[in-house]
């Protein structure tokens, strides 16, 4: 038995128009970050934005309100109204967004980002501000409209774009208990870690041989290269689409777990694309459900798993195939490197456990900006106090690794950076979750066998896609909403067990 | 004095958006040859084909044929008269087809040639031929639409999209008289080559030290790599847009000269695109005029220059830095490789002089092909009939290296291929004016004075864009129109002198 349902079809074919336009869309902005030169990047951004504005005319349809009001009446499957849902979120967001603002949004951007890949490495703060500022004075502009049509504050409507559900009420909460213990324990644990013999890998890294390091751990990890390609690009970042993803990493020949480990973070996000649900794709349904849920496999891979010290034994002997055998490469050498705690400027590049210091100094200043407590001249004096209060560092005039270090920003991305460490807080959720299910998860990842870890993301996060909200997804998988205590619980374990 | 030019002026607008999506679409095909996954076909082909049907929406919408009406009678300057000469051409093909048909076309195209790159290398015929008749089945449907709509025979219509102002009547008539003098040349030649000493280079050439050396000869030869890339690809190719121009070659260990010449021959079409007039970029006039010209270009490049004896002169010494020093290295043994002449299967491998008998053969079958005189299922026995009588090869059974060779046919390109030899001819006819205004030419290209051709060529042909037909600016820049003799010329002075 089949019952005609007209209006949700319409929106689902113009929703899987949307995610074929949307493929050049992402395809262009790997390649503008991955390999364009540089005279090209003011066609670019013209594309980029013409593309952008095409859509948002898509999206902002009158044809599509009404098809929104007609479906809700029709008798759909349980799976069609989860669709249904998920295209409402994406209709009410645009909508809420005239076009000249969403062109304006991707120009500024576009520009700013270009030029901070120089400014980054000039440490022009000078100069990067006043397109900073303009990136930021759309970004406020934007979530003016969507807070007023949501009902929020404008930074809860930023964080809602990417977190679906969560609060900045929320965050605050959390992201404030962890302040309470993360001092403490980065502490106890530099005392621990002080008496612990470590040898540092001696290098030159060739690059090519990074790069087939880092391959060969993307296959170890199940990537399937007939569908997506490792690429170079200055901020590491997981791009193209669910049928073609492409990621990236950064090379330095004196660093070899940098890039190996940037690479083992977009594969989790590579992976959890690769296994949305193929026959869905193209509707909103089979996106990934949110932020944190995405950062949550990239830090399952990264954190979780990578940095496990079962796992150190199947790197060791990949590392030793690329670069010849070394004492510091013996897989208990190797995972004493691979966990050291210290504080340091670079968030991709920190440990584990000061990572939450980076994203909570981060949260607090965007809040301020999107909400108009702080303007983007405030940002050095913020960053500088934050970092000596949460990690003791002291960063004055250092902007190359201070406030000019992150791409999210610059691309206008505000709201995003509590994802990662909600992540961090889902990963540690999730292996508690697989730890319950196999007692001898440790032994198991020891002998190899990661398909214990695979098998159930994908059947538990990767497959459901949007098929629950965040908060229902957690249920399902975990038999609770998010519990940050299997975060601070996992952390013990690891440093202080 | 600003006269109101409001019809003109939204034609503009709506071209130069067309420009910008299509730089989406072109990068897309670029990625798609050069990076892309196979498993990312699909999603590719899809979105592709949304784009097309995108544009063709756009440039069917019927404001644009009032607009048309309106602007003629609007007060035009000469530049605005031409863009709106070449907006009409551009309209026309549009307009004469159905957006399914555009859309088809792409898929078909898409898929057959997708499935051809792992089929030519297997010789698979068989499973090449149902492809190849679906491409070749739309392509008529096209044919047929745009005769109808110009008044000319199907192939003279996909001819007229390459090469406007030519028709097959006079391609027919060009090739006709090339066929009596082309075999009794090539074996003159021969015979002439035969008591010529030539050392081979000894190998392998290690890829990266190729590539290193294809970026060198582009930076002689004026690429700007600013604004453009060289990457790999089955069979080279020059896309991208012109503000960021993605050239492509291939490499084998056993080859130096075939990614050296194929490089050289992109870096022609590439300074071309990289040319045209900045100011105009995104409206028809500023593009390159016909592709009978932009082969002009690349063989300009590739043969009237790149296999001058001058050139080898400078391209010694960096065949010498990359691989070390051989006795064939030697200049004028480099020259003798670079201008040997051998009856061979492969098209871009030719040599200057056989060439253009890849080109008839393929001209006669694509023109039977189209008009209906012949089936997909013949072309394997007139392929085999031709290069017999042509060239004195035997292709039976050599699918590979026989019809299957070329991106064209399964690429939907009917009508492409007279355009090279036409190029040929019209390299010949620039080179030719370019030596009554240089008499010491050769001495100049001797001495590495390479700017005299680029400042001709950037001057007549470049900068002019499609600002004439291809008549009149084949006579603005060497004072006639196309006149095959001057091909004949440089094959008899360069081959016989």
């Amino acid at each position: 038995m089949s019952i005609a349902t007209p209006a949700y079809d319409a929106l689902s074919r113009a929703y899987a128009q949307m995610h074929r336009l949307g493929h050049l869309q992402s395809l262009a902005e790997w390649d503008q970050a991955a390999n364009m030169p540089p005279q090209g990047n003011e066609a670019r951004a013209a594309a980029l934005s013409e593309m952008a504005a095409l859509l948002h005319r898509l999206r902002t349809d009158p044809r599509l309100a009404d098809d929104l009001q007609r479906a809700e009446q029709e008798s759909l499957s349980e799976l069609q109204r989860a669709n249904l849902r998920e295209i409402r979120r994406d209709w009410a967001r645009a909508n809420a967004l005239p076009e000249d603002l969403v062109q304006r949004s991707i120009l500024a951007s576009s520009r700013c980002e270009h030029a901070w890949r120089a400014q980054r490495q000039a440490n022009d703060w000078a100069g990067f501000l006043p397109n900073l500022k303009a990136v930021l004075a759309v970004a406020r502009e934007e979530a003016q409209l969507l807070g007023e049509r949501k009902g929020m504050s404008p930074y809860d409507a930023m964080l809602d774009q990417y977190e679906p559900g969560m609060s900045s009420a929320n965050v605050a909460d959390v992201f404030g208990q962890v302040r309470q213990w993360l001092p403490g324990l980065v502490r106890q644990v530099s005392e621990r870690q002080a008496s612990e013999p470590v040898l540092q890998p001696q290098g030159p890294f060739a690059i090519p041989a990074q790069r087939q390091l880092c391959e060969q751990v993307m296959q170890l990890l199940g990537f399937n290269f007939a569908g997506g390609r490792l690429d170079v690009s200055t901020h590491p970042f997981s791009g193209g689409a669910p049928e073609d993803v492409r990621l990236t990493t950064r090379f330095r020949e004196d660093d070899l777990l940098d890039s190996l480990f940037s690479t083992i973070h977009e594969t989790g996000h590579g992976r959890y694309e690769q296994n949305l649900p193929r026959e869905l794709l193209g509707q909103p349904i089979a996106r990934a459900r949110s932020m944190a849920i995405h950062e949550s496999q990239s830090l399952a891979f990264e954190m979780q798993l990578g940095r496990h010290p079962g796992f150190a034994l199947h790197l060791a002997p990949l590392v030793v195939q690329a670069f010849g055998a070394q004492p510091a490469f013996e897989p208990a050498n190797l995972h004493r490197l691979m966990t050291r705690v210290a504080p340091s400027l670079i968030r991709v590049e920190a440990d584990e456990v000061t990572y939450p210091a980076h994203v909570i100094l981060r949260f607090e200043i965007e809040r301020a900006l999107i909400n108009g407590d702080a303007e983007a001249e405030d940002i050095p004096a913020m960053w500088d106090e934050q970092m000596m209060a949460l990690l003791g560092l002291d960063t004055r005039g250092n902007y190359r690794q201070g406030p000019m270090q992150d791409v999210h920003w610059p691309g206008g991305a505000f709201g995003y950076f509590p994802c990662y460490s909600l992540g961090a807080m889902y990963a540690a959720q999730w292996f508690a979750t697989l730890r319950r299910k196999h007692p001898d998860l440790d032994q198991r990842i020891a002998q190899g066998d990661l398909a214990v870890v695979f098998d159930w993301l994908r059947d538990n996060i990767w497959l459901q896609a949007s098929r629950w909200n965040t908060d229902e997804l957690t249920r399902r998988a975990s038999g609770e909403p998010l519990n940050p205590a299997h975060f601070r619980a996992h952390l013990e374990a690891r440093y202080l067990g």
